[in-house]
């Protein structure tokens, strides 16, 4: 592994020979491999991961055995790394800069990246593709036999080195330690994301969050930091509510056992007509329905951070939705813009007031990886560090 | 007739006995009797109508044969009256005040009605209900035969005289012409309002308005008032076009002939990928669907006003919710707060700003009621104005 961390005067325009764990076959554990790792393309970036963590989402994929699912696949896309070498036309960042890839584009050129009230890229439109978003059809990764391995969520984490479109990297702080600034990459900023930017949840106000998952304890996070002052969490499993505390989750409802009632009449009944926000981050389109019922007439918001399966509709009674006055919202990453708002909330994880640090509840090295699969399946991990030096 | 307009410390406590136009058979030809319109209870106000007009909704409940449509009942509920007197606890609005009855109520004291989100009062939550409000159960109306006839939508404006709850009026400016002021009773203002309140519809924004009836061209007047720069308007009437350039419709797709693209994907492409604001104006739940397909991804909001069948859903993919970030909202009475927001729209009337004379295509006299309904059902009416006195 000589080249891992050589200059970039030394390994910049030249493959890189490095390791990554590679998914080869659907459900069965990575492999730890040699790989070659190309130099960037025009607007791209070569980087070198220092941490990465593992998010449902590589789960879902990993499991996956029908397109958009492909093998053989370097999966992760929540980290932190350094930029070893920069493609044709890249001045955002420059070698040795700290950035954070993140799976949803920012070209800071099309009307949705220039305007304040989108975060949904048009030029390098969200998809889950095996390929680089912008050079499409093409990948970066070949294994030692010279077979192409594909990307995913165009970050591809699970790799000491990986190739990042500039649209999806953001520069950070290099002094947040890494362990910590690599959750903001996802997950994380996706829940607080959904309180601040897509709610934009009032001080005062009572929210209902429907999965208390990583996203939706991020969601609890976010809306603490709002000021949120009644924070409602609903989980088939009652040891979440324990968890959820630590997360200013003050009320528990229990999905799988709320007696003869509804969770959305035990939660209008405890709130007297409806929780200001509703969050649904299980993925399901029935808790849609749930979560919107239980959401304040006249202003109550839902928000649908959760992803379900393709084809799942959401329904909704025509009268209540003209009747109601309430609001149905899709939240993607939160609505956070990458390039601007993960600075911000950065800033607020130096200044002590996003809390990061309760949401890493195991670390492992690299060639332990498959363990963190393990421990997000049990259940009992929010997020799992994966250190690629250890 | 002799009580019709005599002044208040003659009539005030005792029953008026005056003309209405009674709905006594589903369908059928209102007739217009005498009958006795009882003083109002406390917190009650009886007014005299000046001149009221026919909205669809009248239509829908003089066609209802079955609950909530309950017959004998006097319909009407856009309107503008004068007040005659007022029953223990009013101090809003005093004898001789001229008022505008609005269906939906604004308590003032409950905390939607104290809160600048909402619009849906508590108190005396909006309902269909053939009585008074705040009196359930109760009617203020009885025929020569001594039965009690049925309110509508807590106005009844279809009588010569009424009682309306003081939380369901408006105190306006006197000097406004009637046969304008009362427009915004109900259904301009709702179409203005969803434009304005509910939407916020920014300027130089695009706007897709289904179905151009008197609501959906009062949206188009309430979105040119915000500086929309371009309103496309739908509807499978083509002659509405002609009707909507007036109201500021810059570009028409007919419904019925779209070729072989739907509406939305007609839509989508003019606008180079959707329409800021989307408002359904039909009342077809399918549509709202249509509507929500050619939002502008990102930041698009659509608008439910129109009134579907009861058990109607509205259905969305789960996946278009959560990728596309966009708003589904509903809005009755344009999100308005009738009180506050009313006597604004006057103003901008007044102003020259908010044009309300386009939108009155025929005037009658009480006597010719049932014109007014032909005229609405044979689609070539916006609103027709009824004077009680000619």
């Amino acid at each position: 592994m000589e080249e891992k961390k050589s200059s970039s005067h030394e390994t910049a325009g030249k493959p890189i020979r490095c390791r990554a764990a590679i998914s080869r076959v659907a459900g069965e554990p990575l492999v730890i491999e040699e790989i070659f790792v190309a130099p960037p393309m025009p607007r791209e970036v070569r980087i070198r991961i220092i941490c990465t963590s593992l998010c449902h989402s590589d789960v879902t994929f990993w499991k996956m055995k029908d397109f958009p699912g492909v093998f053989p696949r370097i999966l992760g896309h929540e980290a932190i790394g350094i930029v070893e070498s920069v493609g044709e036309g890249v001045d955002e960042v420059t070698e040795g800069d700290t950035v954070i890839p993140i799976f949803l584009p920012d070209c800071r050129e099309c009307a949705d990246c220039k305007s304040k009230k989108s975060n949904l890229c048009s030029k390098l439109p969200f998809k889950v593709s095996p390929f680089m978003p912008r050079h499409d059809q093409t990948t970066r990764f070949i294994d030692l036999n010279g077979h192409p391995i594909y990307h995913f969520l165009s970050v591809s984490s699970f790799s000491e080195y990986t190739v990042v479109d500039i649209a999806h990297l953001t520069k950070v702080d290099p002094t947040i330690p890494p362990n910590r600034a690599c959750l903001l990459s996802c997950g994380i900023s996706t829940g607080v994301g959904a309180a601040w930017r897509s709610a934009d949840v009032e001080a005062g106000s009572t929210v209902a969050i429907f999965g208390l998952g990583s996203i939706g304890l991020a969601v609890a996070e976010g809306a603490r930091l709002c000021g949120a002052t009644r924070i409602i969490g609903v989980d088939v499993n009652p040891d979440k509510f324990e968890v959820g505390k630590k997360f200013g989750v003050t009320d528990f409802v229990n999905g799988a056992n709320s007696g003869d009632k509804s969770v959305s009449q035990v939660i209008n009944e405890m709130t007297g007509g409806g929780a200001d926000y509703c969050f649904e981050c299980v993925g399901r389109a029935s808790l849609v329905q749930e979560a919107y019922a239980c959401c304040r007439k006249g202003w109550g918001k839902t928000v649908v951070l959760g992803v379900d399966k393709p084809g799942s509709q959401v329904t909704l009674s025509a009268t209540d939705v003209l009747h109601s006055g309430k609001t149905l919202q899709g939240s993607l990453f939160g609505g956070l813009k990458p390039k601007s708002d993960i600075p911000v909330l950065l800033k607020r994880y130096t200044d002590k007031e996003l809390e990061l640090d309760k949401f890493v509840t195991h670390e492992i090295g690299f060639d332990d990886i498959n363990k963190a699969f393990d421990l997000l399946l049990e259940g009992c991990c929010l997020r799992c560090v994966i250190w690629m030096d250890k």
